[in-house]
């Protein structure tokens, strides 16, 4: 670990703008942008292990967080990291009516723009959300989830939590599990981590894995065991119940027995393989405890506390370029 | 525009106390005081073009949101401009029990007149609710809408939007249409609009205007045509179907027809007129989105960019008058 | 009261680490440790009514606000504390749901460490929630209200209020009176005024006097003047309706009639006698407004401005022994 007065040091050296604009998607990096990427947040990961004090980084920056769909963890993952850099952070919630979302959300586009934020973390239901928020407004916009769509913020954290466990990304052999059709956790680790020269495997049962999976450039499986045989890394997804509707709804008992991560599963991957989770678990569907808060195979609590580091890098990088053009 | 040194200083020299200890409603304001609270707006305008740092102005000082009506924008607002004065926002959204409101307000008074704010700004669903805290609380309230009774900082923004779109008011023939009965906004906007020379028309249906608005000093208007003849500013108003009981609920087809604002309506108002709305917007119902998006015409956006701006006028001078008081 | 300068001078000679790493109950302070503790809470008192500025005691340190059971006041109580001493506070209000309770607390410690805050305050509708949190997580946890079980910053807040009103708490008469069954106020309040030497009644139906009260080391009693006879404070409780079962559920009418506070009934304690109340009172339930409006007998007021202060000394305690240990 770098020293004290040291890492505040490191972390100037390391930032620079981000590439683009907006975070909306994980094709914003490239094979090129993302090693400085984390190692800013390598240095944002010490500076927080050794200090609770905030930076100055964004003092007097505002970051506004608008989830249309509730989730208090990376509300407030991403809320930490933004207090940490020093920047204001303006959280809201806004109600969705039934009526006319697309109209509703360029009304809120306007709307936050004239309060003239400097970045705009937005979560909703719908794919494309942030995007098109982001051609409606004036300040950065991250996408913190659209629909099935994408997370990159999540992405950029899990190839963080890899290449401090593994040193390198490049070969790793890794299953991505469940519930992919409905996860946009899976669409894009599989984008990040292609990119940066792991094998990513879909392993999930036929009506949890999307008609198109075999365009995304991975291998599929609809068997655990034959999946999961010599994988590195044993990523688990959420059963998305909530996104299903009524007739694919699985019974969660035989959807543990078939494709939830025990001991025994995770006995057909490469010795010491390490298991991930995006969170928040379903404990005793997709993943059995015994597995999940074993330190000694599980990253998922690293990835939680690699989630501030990395949106710390993301926000950081964001507001580094805003200031370079003037902003 | 100012430049970025000297927009501060105007800032400074432009900062006076505010004419009352709170600001309830549009009557705590007259010919004298608006202007100067006008031009300090104008300042923050130019400061928040300017810059995305905050300014020292309210420094340790505490802002209390509190709103016991729903309201993303307006709460957003105020905390935007709070802290860009440097105050610390502490938000709260009491959930309002059924049973006794009235000493309900008045615990919830007692209670945060205890901690200390220096800034209480609240919305409620009672008319004369921000009236009644403010004469238990030892700090200054700003009422951010009660009941159907006023919303003094929305009639303030308004006014900003329409002296930097005319250069001056007075003069100025302004139609408010559509549901007055149920409109606060129209309220605030009738007394500081004619406090300021403008003359004010209003237009609805003889079910959506109130029994007494002959009173207000107000022409009135059962039909669009007419009412909109020769007028230079057309304030649609948010039809409160919330606010309604079941029988007085209008069709929202019919209610377009006759009263929403749509272009060919437009062309009955003087060439060159202007289109304000206090936002929401029911697109399709009091609005069409062809006039709302067209910024030839439509201050609505302008609207919200002054709402921070106004407020942050109003929260400065309430507590310029407090520091000067000694508080 | 202190002089402005010397105020700040005082707190920091005051200002000693906390005893234990957490407070989660009110036998985490003894009869050594309470008083320095109010000397400190003092200071913070003065504080608070020379200056709406904040101190610098805990900037850049972050404070979790994490409840899971609403609390619109004590959790507004611990955000202003918070401020206050310069603290960034991030709020957290997981809607529980209503699977396995127990893992989601555990998995909801592990995410909140990973995002190291420094202080963790929690409210939970389970007994044992906080001090569970506390040993998973690697920052101080404070008990905010966990179930029936105990709510320690309220006993101290209670204790403060009492000492500023009678000097010294040591042999003065208190009586609890009503849900006893239901309060992890009336718990922490024996707790703590035991400790320091006061006498304590419980008073309350006995339905709403928990089975081993006599173990408590307190009178019980089942009729009010009885109860009251020569008490110096009556500490009311509300009625927690919230917390019953159907059957249980008293008729409010009737349960005033017996058991709620007015004049008549407070005329059978010692001439001079005080009244208390956590808030939020039930009017006309368990007190008559009457009375609890009276400053000449209620210190219900005081009780909330003496809870942020209190709750200040709390959060620099622990924090100045989180930083004496190099944290």
């Amino acid at each position: 670990m770098t020293q004290p007065a040291a890492v505040t040091d490191l972390i100037h050296e390391r930032l620079a703008p981000f590439p683009r604009d907006h975070f909306l998607s994980a094709g914003d990096l490239n094979a090129a942008t993302v090693p400085p990427l984390l190692d800013l947040a390598d240095a944002f990961v010490d500076f927080n292990r050794q200090s609770s004090k905030s930076l100055d980084l964004m003092r007097g920056r505002t970051v506004m967080n608008l989830f249309f769909e509730n989730s208090t963890r990376t509300s407030a993952s991403f809320e930490i990291a933004a207090k940490r850099l020093g920047a204001d952070v303006t959280a809201l919630s806004p109600r969705t009516s039934s009526v006319a979302k697309g109209e509703t959300l360029i009304d809120t586009a306007a709307t936050l723009n004239a309060m003239k934020p400097d970045v705009l973390v937005v979560r909703h239901s719908a794919s494309g959300a942030a995007a098109l928020l982001s051609q409606k407004v004036g300040c950065a916009v991250v996408n913190a989830g659209d629909g099935r769509h994408e997370h990159p913020t999540q992405a950029l954290l899990d190839l963080l939590s890899l290449r401090r466990a593994f040193g390198d990304v490049g070969g790793l052999s890794v299953a991505i599990c469940g519930d992919i059709a409905h996860s946009r956790v899976a669409r894009s680790n599989v984008a990040l981590l292609s990119m940066m020269g792991a094998r990513v495997r879909l392993i999930g049962p036929p009506t949890l894995v999307p008609g198109d999976a075999d365009r995304w450039g991975c291998e599929v499986f609809h068997d655990m065991r034959e999946g999961l045989r010599g994988v590195d890394v044993v990523m688990m997804l959420r059963l998305q119940l909530e996104r299903m509707e009524g007739a694919l709804v699985p019974s969660t008992r035989e959807y543990f027995r078939f494709w939830g991560l025990d001991r025994e599963k995770l006995g057909w991957a490469r010795p010491g393989a390490k298991v991930m989770h995006p969170g928040p678990m379903n404990r005793g569907v997709e993943i059995d405890s015994d597995v999940a808060d074993d330190l000694s195979v599980s990253l998922i609590q690293d990835q939680v506390e690699m989630g501030v580091a990395a949106r710390m890098a993301v926000l950081a990088a964001l507001s580094a370029r805003r200031e370079g053009a003037g902003a």
